[in-house]
């Protein structure tokens, strides 16, 4: 990888991550997908969740809902902070949420933990994390692999992946279907990156800036390690309940992509959104990234959350209820609105 | 990684995989994972796959079986012989076999896919792979993730794990506590090394006798990369019909460990097993592994199936239908018998 130039902006494909070649492959993957379908599957793949109905023909049966995840280079940092714990509750959190968007609750959770020379401590530190995640979220953690493959990664360095199943009523699917213009985008906050943009976060604190791992970021009072490693939040707790009381019509999870790619995922193709700036105050890492990595706004926003974590659409006949069950979970706010043609705009009142 | 000293007998661990710190570790996760379980849970950590059940009340309800998987260092193969599909089918195979011998059948799986940098003409081709083995197997590739993590991977590397979720009615799962001391072990043929061994078998081939991927090899008549990439064999359309009649009290799906670390999580904790030697003639592949890598018999055994893949364990009741019905899919011999005390013993008659 050849050296950042500091003075450069900083873009998420300068730092390695190529969105667009990611778009291309998952053309190719879609075709390929489709081609196995049985009559069990309900989703295409892209969506949040993948959805497997078990009784195809009872419009209340239960469907299952699964999504893979990983930590991506979150893992980097938690490894140069040998701080191991974190990243598990990070994978169940990201893959629960990940169902949770289109309505399912968890049932249980598999784990493949890769490395090159198994380090046992490691490794159920690790464990130990996906294990809080999981009682958190009342989900079995079922199984996992564990994998050692010399030569494959480098000393010290693993890769984790995670995948869950739950369930939902097949009626009570969230479905984009179900969303018109004039809904309100009901915001949650993150709790920082989540699992997204370590790659150009990384570059701009590590490289442009020269920190370490425990340098002290004046702007955030944090360290580097404690700023990076923030835990993803789990919205089970705070969403479950409008879930089951059908307050929420569909929502998106803002993962790799941010705003721009997630929240046309929870949208007809005949519709957009405009997203209010002014409705939130980013949180200070993020203005520390973007000014330190002179990243332009559009790479800042489909690198990162931006201090959105996830986004329901709610009719506004539900938006005070909505709004009044989220306050003890941390407040939600309304970020924007549906709108009657396709795109994602961002504006200031 | 210290270089093979051509004269000194290769072993699993010396190859840098260490099934003891495997184990240890393990203890640790199951102690874990337990304090996760929910009242769905059936099975423990440590079964080929795990039990969930959606009716805990139902003894005839539907139990999900989900089992998590990788390739392990075959992909270093696939690699270097630019070859990218077979391993997609080797990771669905893989995890089939692990839920078909808890007596279920596929429902739908859903891939973990991480490199680098994404190239994605390679990353289409595993899926292709994967694509055609879940077809094969009436399996429903439901969805993955696609993880590009720069500086993780090195170039022309990625890594890929597989997850499958299956059913079987409850009163169907196939049970260790029916193996009754007496009872016939089944083979079925293996098509190659499957998914284990492969960072001892590239130590003879590569390190030891300075086979490049495309050289011949002139005891097996294919080239090394011919022989390491054979696919790992479904064997749901073998045994598929044997469980639907009720043929099979067990099975055990022969992977890493091999048959005296698999055999016996597939019989209950008092009985063991007597494995006849002169049952089967090995595969040639092994007998050049053993002798170019002076591998010690006990090696051999925990890392290669040596020519068999699927154990089943068959009342003498049964053992005529279920032979006769395994020849069309390659037939089955009897390998030995569950004996009245644990361990599994090699012997000739």
């Amino acid at each position: 990888m050849s050296e950042p130039n500091p003075s450069a902006p900083l873009t998420y494909a300068a730092a390695g991550v190529d969105i667009d070649a990611q778009d291309q492959a998952l053309a190719g993957v879609k075709r390929l997908a489709r081609s196995t379908f049985t009559s069990g599957v309900l989703s295409e793949i892209g969506s949040f969740g993948g959805l497997f109905s078990l009784e195809p023909d009872n419009p209340q049966g239960q469907v299952l809902v699964a999504s893979a995840d990983g930590v991506g280079t979150k893992l980097k940092v938690a490894q140069m902070a040998s701080i191991h714990d974190t990243v598990g509750e990070d994978l169940v959190n990201h893959c629960v949420n990940d169902i949770l968007v289109c309505g399912a609750r968890p049932l249980f959770f598999l784990d493949y933990f890769a490395s090159g020379k198994l380090d046992p401590g490691v490794m159920v530190r690790v464990v130990e994390g996906l294990a809080r995640g999981c009682r958190a979220n009342a989900c079995a953690l079922l199984g996992g692999e564990t994998a050692e493959m010399p030569g494959f990664y480098a000393p010290g360095e693993y890769d984790v992946a995670g995948f869950i199943v739950g369930a939902c009523r097949r009626d009570r699917l969230l479905r984009r279907e179900a969303v018109t213009a004039g809904d309100a985008l009901v915001a949650l906050p993150s709790t920082g990156l989540h699992t997204n943009g370590y790659s150009l976060a990384r570059r701009v604190l590590f490289d442009v800036l020269g920190l370490e791992v425990d340098s002290l970021v004046p702007e955030l009072g944090t360290t580097v390690a404690e700023a990076l490693l923030a835990v993803h939040r789990s919205y089970l707790a705070a969403v479950g309940p409008l879930l089951e009381r059908g307050r929420v019509k569909a929502a998106a999870h803002i993962t790799g992509g941010g705003i721009p790619d997630n929240l046309p995922r929870a949208l007809p193709g005949t519709l957009g959104a405009e997203i209010y700036l002014d409705s939130w105050d980013e949180p200070p890492l993020f203005s520390v990234l973007r000014r330190a990595g002179s990243v332009p706004e559009n790479d800042m926003r489909r690198t990162f959350n931006l201090g959105v974590g996830m986004i329901l659409i709610v009719a506004d006949a539900h938006l005070g209820d909505v709004l009044e069950t989220l306050v003890p979970h941390g407040p939600g706010w309304v970020l924007g609105r549906v709108t009657g043609e396709p795109g994602v705009r961002f504006l200031r009142r």
